[in-house]
């Protein structure tokens, strides 16, 4: 590149990263809140976080800001890289504009008191608490959608944000799949002797718990210099940087299913921050590439690799030995079927692989009912029973284990909930790949050498930022764009060695 | 007022809370880095604290701002209330435009590269480490004081900014009577029998004392709803608004004395901070006065509280219960005696309230020196050991019991250290005005009742925010300015007390 183009490409470096300073230090009071805040706290947290946003919303929709990346966009000698950075952040830059920082203002603030009033709300085990908030949300991210402006749907403006190009018609014919081919598999399950995971429910001391979560979080290869684990209600993972991510967990010691393979599913999400390209820091190749994508890490880690039997021949007798008398009478083979157990339930972070797609599906149906206006958010309680009756055929019993239990409507997070299910058949086909990719791979797993899969998914998707959306990434590690078939392929093979089904 | 002021008030207060919005974020990113940050996290953590730094600087020093401001300051009908903030607010306008945004940048960044140097200095026990980062933190320092200006001593311009109005020229004399007074005193306590502090070094089990600890902050009156106490590596305290205060705290298992007057320290700072009024957030009547009116409130609660035989005659019965095994043999006198133990030594922060003082004499004559230019930096650990044997008859064996001890100057804190003995003299004088004040105080103290304690530091010192600098304080406080000969007799009754002697 010329002096010219470097010159200009500095500028837009500087103040991309200064945003990202913003941002990250949003991201810092955001896991503080979730994780040290005090109570009273709150008071002016909401409002700091409010000012943090607005701040680095400002600087990326400045005229200033808008000149330096179409000046750069002209220059015909940026590189490959600098070329896909201005490329993302025009599109970036272009959405921005099209919220005042007013809008920007009132939705972070939203945020917070709709958080405290969920909070409060589950507390209090009743809807109509949280109800005056969501209405108010689900009113400000309609005009939101309008504001981004769609083709087809409201709710695609919003989906964009979080799976970029993703749309209600890419995925209503996967849901529809869903509807048609899970319910046959669970009805082979059901028709197999259940398998048992009663010891899960014996006395699991917290701080063994926690010790064997570090083990196998650094075994997966976590860099604890660079990143940490804590305790929140409900875990999470987020980074301030390549070089600073937090993941945190939650303990039930008469649980045990509850803490573990949550520590893997974050530390799945924490892997790919960690692998972000530290030299593109608050540039998007600096980034990771959408929601479904990260959810394809830590899901590939959760599901993949943290409840095939592969891993449990490694880890099983290190776990055994730090619960010798809860594990003792337990075969490695009893625990990884316990450990993929298929039992219809309430609660979404609770569901096995295969249920846990309908509680995806129930909540992908109210959001577009609600962003289209077709469904009244005080009708939500009822809609969200009715519809786990005829899903899954539970009933919640009341709000906290029913439409209570998520926090991310609270958060304004319309159109995150489909990431997951995303995100696992993305997976389901990548796992596919690593296992043609790498031979000898399930072998190198049963020792625990996980640094081949690692390393591969570095490669493979860590590596490349936002430089690829979700299914063009999909395209070059797979070959294909998504395609259920490898998700419905591998939970038939999971579930015929854990069931004995043909 | 009218409209037009309330108006003008308005955008005033909007755009001061913004900035305060954006220094408590930097606060709650430099309360993290001490306290839970990984070790790689560093890398970026100085950037976001300099764009914080930088990005609240340019709303405080621009030129909308300033116009509203003079505005402002020409309404007659401003209110009291109003009226204060806008004169000091216009003070620190003035003071604030005399630093351009490149300078905040580079003392930000020098800041966190600074302190990085020293905890690198000190884990290779190196004062070499930190010398480069110290000489270039001098010149900034030195060229900061030139930038501000002052009448007399560079060294001013910089007192200034932790101790409004404070110059050389006001705590030589009062150094001088350090100097001449203490030693004394000191020679009166060694002709005395020394009292024993041995039994500190029994072994007290860490998660006892952090319990005793949390008993002692929450009978102090500390609200744990609106604040928290965390471990770190050098205790400290920070706030990122009235209801959310940050304490922190270290334990040594093998001696008692390391922890517990450290924590009623820094709760003194944190009752200070939570006692602000929370209706002037971000304004500077919700701000602490000054270091030195900070350090009277930990000193007062630490020393001339939390170092009486009163308090432990109420305290030492509970201490006893966590620790029968260690504390059954000692009696609250003994403990009492121990507690005020006076012994010159190395380390500032272990010091007692005599030699105390000549650790804060030794750093402001070497700030003076390295200001004025009359100390070449690399000859820092020499100077420094021979001041300690020269003031304190003893000799530090390494640069991390000498010269490498304190955080301060990695900070560019220069000018900091003097408000720790004006801090002391501010609590004597505060503390025998208190005697008079409240009756029967000491019979409150003995039986636990500390919220008369409080309340009474609540109105005379808390709820003035910034209102008056210090020595305003003090003479609306006790009716006079600060006088030495306070802090004088409390040590000399004390010691009467401790030692026996006449």
């Amino acid at each position: 590149m010329k002096k010219n183009t470097n010159e200009l490409y500095a500028a837009y470096t500087r103040l991309m990263q200064k945003a990202a300073d913003i941002n990250y230090a949003a991201a810092v009071l955001g896991w503080d809140q979730e994780v040290y805040m005090p109570p009273k706290g709150v008071t002016h947290r909401g409002q700091q976080l409010a000012t943090l946003a607005t701040t680095a919303h400002e600087m990326l929709t400045s005229d200033h800001y808008g000149n330096l990346l179409q000046q750069l966009w002209q220059q015909a000698d940026l590189g490959d890289v600098e070329k896909n950075n201005v490329r993302l952040s025009l599109e970036d830059y272009e959405k921005n504009k099209k919220l005042s920082p007013e809008f920007v203002d009132k939705l972070s603030r939203l945020t917070s008191e709709g958080f405290n009033a969920w909070v409060d709300a589950r507390k209090k085990n009743d809807f109509s608490v949280f109800a005056p908030s969501l209405t108010a949300m689900i009113a400000l991210k309609r005009e939101q959608a309008e504001l981004y402006g769609y083709k087809a749907h409201p709710y695609d403006a919003l989906l964009d944000e979080y799976e970029k190009d993703a749309t209600v018609a890419m995925l209503d014919p996967i849901f529809e799949g869903i509807k048609a081919q899970l319910p046959v598999l669970l009805g082979k399950i059901k028709t197999a002797p259940q398998v048992s995971n009663d010891f899960f429910h014996r006395h699991f001391a917290r701080q063994q718990q926690w010790d064997f979560s570090i083990d196998v979080l650094k075994q997966m290869g976590f860099d604890f210099e660079a990143g940490r684990q804590d305790y929140s209600e409900h875990p999470f993972t987020t980074s301030f940087s390549n070089t600073d991510v937090r993941i945190t967990t939650r303990v039930d010691e008469n649980n045990y299913a509850s803490m573990l393979w949550s520590c893997i599913h974050e530390g799945g999400h924490g892997l790919y921050e960690q692998g972000l390209p530290g030299d593109q820091y608050g540039l998007p190749l600096g980034s990771a590439a959408s929601l479904g994508i990260h959810e394809s890490q830590s899901r590939f880690w959760e599901n993949c690799i943290g409840r095939s039997l592969d891993f449990w021949k490694f880890f099983y007798p290190q776990l055994q030995k730090y619960f010798p008398e809860q594990l003792g009478d337990i075969s490695v083979d009893d625990f990884f079927k316990a450990a993929n157990r298929v039992i219809p339930s309430l609660i979404r972070t609770e569901a096995d692989e295969v249920t846990y797609h309908f509680h995806v599906l129930i909540r992908y149906e109210i959001e577009k009912a609600l962003i289209e206006g077709s469904l009244d958010p005080k009708d939500l309680p009822a809609k969200w029973n009715d519809m786990y009756e005829k899903y899954l055929g539970v009933r919640p019993g009341d709000d906290k284990t029913g439409v209570l239990q998520d926090v991310h409507w609270s958060h304004g997070s319309f159109g995150y909930f489909p990431t997951y299910t995303l995100g696992s058949f993305y997976a389901a086909q990548f796992y596919e790949r690593a296992k043609q990719d790498l031979k000898g791979m399930n072998e190198q797993v049963t020792n625990g050498a996980l640094s081949m899969v690692l390393h591969w998914l570095r490669e493979k998707v860590h590596a490349h930022g936002r430089r690829y959306n979700s299914e063009e990434l999909c395209e070059r590690i797979t070959g294909q764009k998504l395609d259920p078939k490898f998700f419905m392929h591998y939970v038939e093979e999971k579930y015929k060695s854990v069931y004995g089904m043909k």
